[in-house]
């Protein structure tokens, strides 16, 4: 069975302002026979980098890795934002179009050596996943890969990221 | 195969703040032995309750959802924050010791008469998940579950969910 997965992407113009078109995944995470073809393509991709554990920053992030460690039987930590997180941790700051931003991740979440794979919904920009590569690597970790439901190719995400071997499952 | 999940429980004391003992689950997640285990546990009791959707509160609602969701091949919708959402919302509130916060879940998210499972990491005071229940019903949607990795007792979340059934894989 293929399904067409942009069938279940709802666009919402002008979100969250004028000018942008939104990509909106919860009618596929709403439709159990579309999340799970979508989460089973991410599998295989990440089968195919031998992953160890998976990290995805707040909080689509969660909803497209977690299921992702479930089916592999590993580990998944959250990216998160700050205040979020009870013990010690590691800081990435990223940039905003206006200001910047900060992402943490726990100090022991990742074991030195361990092969990482870094999901998230969308691959836009690049500064959320680029700020969560920072934070695997700074523990040591190997980023063996980055797994999006979309890539909107007209933001040039793939530039800041260069390097990492890159999969998403629809591009816009 | 028996794990006690409580090992893989960390226990932060005064966070977050003083005189609160704080559990997080995050070495659990990032066990992949452990979370898959877990997950096992609620997509068993998830089947038991013939579950045809999921709900859970950001972000780690998302965490404990999404696997269930995607072993089942059942959809998965988050109660978010506001501003969040990019549609039409229903909205509930509930109170914060100082204060209240808002939920909502987009308007499409769920069909009337569908048999819903709402997951969220802890069981504290019960203002989330009762919040979360909410948005399921104005929906029309059936809560025939709600589904924990932790309860804490002294709080008596319980009683501010009457009625609903409750599964959790650990009790402080």
């Amino acid at each position: 069975m293929t399904l067409d997965l942009r069938d279940y992407i709802a666009t919402v113009p002008n979100y969250p302002e004028p000018g942008v078109m939104f990509r909106d995944i919860s009618p596929l995470m709403a439709n159990g026979e579309a999340y799970r073809y979508a989460t089973d393509l991410l599998v295989d991709y990440a089968r195919s980098k031998d992953v160890e554990m998976i990290v995805g920053p707040e909080a689509r992030g969660f909803i497209v890795g977690c299921p992702v460690a479930y089916e592999l039987g590993v580990g998944f930590a959250p990216a998160r934002k700050e205040g979020k997180l009870p013990r010690e941790t590691v800081k990435a700051t990223y940039e905003l179009e206006y200001g910047e931003s900060a992402l943490y991740l726990h100090k022991d979440a990742i074991k030195p050596g361990q092969r990482v794979l870094v999901t998230d919904d969308l691959l836009a920009t690049g500064g959320t996943i680029s700020a969560t590569i920072k934070l695997v690597e700074a523990l040591g970790g190997v980023v063996v890969g980055t797994a999006f439901m979309i890539e909107l190719k007209d933001l040039n995400g793939r530039d800041k990221i260069k390097g990492y071997d890159i999969f998403s499952l629809m591009e816009y």
